[in-house]
């Protein structure tokens, strides 16, 4: 018997309200005790693993997923451990809450404190990686919030055994909550998640354009995430041949499917190796676009749009207008032109002569990655465990009252204590 | 002729893009300036008040707006030095744009570095008090962002003289873009805004709980604010009787309608002197109710639901039932209490032995106020010029690559440089 979502939601809210205040010994314990657990038992892991590939083999017959995507969906000894060490480092890392972002002597004896806590319930809608349940809820453990998962239809198998296994190890957890981490599995549950902004606070998609596209379009609730990934890279007249060839080449051709590839070359008019950087390009099996259907196509291939600008004022316009503000990089000798170009160009990463291909939370050393926001509020660019938080003020007073400082029987001195 | 609100967006975030790489010197420059004019030409902003408070004198008789708006409409020496003052003081404010918050070694030559900048367009949609479009214009330029500002139609003429004033002084500061500033006049505006997500990045209303209501269940652009504030006193049984009486009186009296007066009173049951403190609150005048129609309204005057409970969870699980998230408070000599209190109420202020009536932007030290926010995410409590600020990664290397990463040729070394 499926519990209604609202019932789900519900017990997330109560999870949250009471993992809030969890110690970070509780929540490495937790974290530690997962990993352990995943090890254990990772025969049944795979077994469930071998369930969904089967399944899904029928799938790309018919046409219905990629081989990509099959790909994704397959866990094998090196993903596992990976998954597993994962666990680990995540508990390994600073607990972001209860941090004392400042404390503040308002006055004699009024204390101001802000400090980090959780956002609350958070809304995880993801495809095929399986390995995703497993870093998302150790995400949410550490950051204490609660979370209702929901993942591919094509992983359910290895979904549900995945979270069997964290949520009875959760229950051998003296004083952890119940309920922290949920799982549901229809659209139904989906649309209703969407629906939810009473008991969610944050949805966070994980997938392709068109289902954080079609989130973004259904609910109230903050979302975190991005659509797509339009990242451009400007060689200007002063850039060092080589140095564009091999950054270019880095930003198209490690990952192509990656959101902080390349899509969209920009070239000074005035950069006399243009014609050796194109051929260095399409040596490098690079297929070269000069008159693309659109100028904020995705890819997500070996395949490069690119066009001549006058000046670095029409790449940055360019940038702007067409970018998805995640990630754009300008290869140059200039270092005016390059803070020019980082000043204002609109988007989480500006880069000066790097691949943006770093784009990345584990790159950027935070440790864990939530995923890549191009949002212009809350967290931007890669989000690690921080971007789970919010704050909360607390003022300690000794019988305080307003009506003194608006009297001016009182005044307030504003001292920093921290 | 007026124009349409697409254009006017359009204008905006081309602005926007102006504004975000400005100099302190000249943002501040222009708010100076904006100060000096307001003083040079304030007998035509009063003669504007008093074209619409003649107009408003009508809507008064007719009951289509109450006294209170039309005091909070009109401006008189007082609120106009007060006004003045206001665009001085964010003057002299620290600059929120550019603030390195880390700078990050990945490896030998890859710096990253994390800078505060501005959010881009803002949408700020407010009533009958004019003094907020002076406000709301100096933290908008402090702070590099564009706005687009839409005010009550009883303040039409006072809001377009105050417009007026600041964008010819605008166009007097060399090196200041046009349209940062911008005003729009219509219901069809606000509705066009509220669908405008491509060009405007965060709407803030300012204004009563319908207004802030019909904005959040209206848009999908990120709102900033608070639709309501249900904030409570808990008196604890250790609670001393004159701290208590002094607190919530305080909270409840000294500015019935705000929005961080207390609401509710908590008692727990074996507080001995709670027919005390009920006594002394009816003696200021205090209208106490003990069966209230729902334990979520805003009374906004000298009204104030109270009701037993058996337990500080039974009050926490109260407050976080039917709160608003807004302020709190416990009354305790129990330091454990109100440590339990403040970490399980999940509200943006969580006070003990204080007024809720503290919770504002300028008793915490922040110097302006944009506004209190009950959101979950980005920004909570009372919000400052933070609250309207992002940030970037600018990454600056040498032609490096992911790829030398991926293969192990190199490895990141992620050492904090400030």
């Amino acid at each position: 018997m499926e519990q209604n979502f609202i019932e789900i939601a519900k017990n997330a809210k109560q999870a949250s309200l009471k993992i809030a205040d969890l110690s970070t010994e509780i929540k490495n314990l937790a974290l530690n005790k997962i990993a352990d657990a995943f090890e254990k038992n990772k025969e049944e892991i795979f077994s469930a693993n071998k369930k969904d590939l089967s399944e899904a083999e029928d799938l790309v017959k018919n046409g219905e997923i990629t081989k990509s995507t099959f790909n994704r969906l397959k866990l094998d000894e090196n993903k596992m451990r990976d998954m597993i060490q994962g666990v680990r480092d995540i508990a390994n890392l600073e607990d972001p809450i209860g941090k004392k972002l400042f404390v503040r002597e308002l006055d004699k004896d009024l204390i101001l404190t802000k400090v980090s806590c959780p956002i609350g319930v958070l809304g995880i809608i993801f495809e095929a990686r399986p390995d995703v349940i497993s870093q998302i809820s150790s995400l949410a453990i550490k950051s204490s919030n609660a979370v209702i998962l929901k993942g591919g239809k094509e992983s359910k198998n290895t979904n549900k055994k995945i979270l069997e296994i964290i949520n009875s190890t959760l229950d051998t957890v003296d004083g952890f909550p119940k309920n922290v981490v949920q799982q549901v599995f229809t659209r139904e549950d989906v649309a209703q998640m969407l629906k939810c902004d009473n008991y969610i606070n944050l949805i966070i998609p994980r997938g392709g354009n068109k289902l954080v596209k079609y989130i973004k379009e259904n609910t109230k609730i903050p979302v975190l995430g991005h659509a797509s990934g339009i990242c451009h890279i400007f060689v200007d007249e002063s850039a060092d041949i080589d140095m564009a060839s091999k950054v270019v080449i880095d930003a198209k051709t490690q990952y192509p499917s990656a959101c902080n590839a390349v899509e969209t070359l920009l070239i000074h008019k005035n950069f006399k190796k243009a014609d050796d950087l194109l051929a260095s390009l399409q040596l490098s099996e690079i297929k070269l676009v000069s008159n693309p259907e659109a100028w904020d196509i995705e890819y997500g291939d070996k395949i490069l749009a690119y066009k001549f600008v006058d000046s670095l004022d029409e790449a940055i316009n360019h940038i702007n207008t067409y970018g998805s503000g995640h990630t754009d990089c300008i290869i140059t000798k200039d270092i005016k032109n390059a803070e020019k170009f980082m000043n204002n160009v609109d988007s989480a990463g500006v880069y000066m002569n790097a691949s943006t291909r770093f784009a990345d939370g584990f790159r950027y050393g935070f440790g864990a990655e939530v995923g890549i926001s191009t949002n212009k509020t809350h967290a931007r660019g890669p989000v690690g465990l921080e971007g789970l938080t919010i704050y909360k003020y607390k003022l300690v007073g000794d019988g305080h009252i307003v009506d003194d400082y608006a009297k001016g029987v009182k005044q307030f001195h504003h001292k920093d204590l921290a």
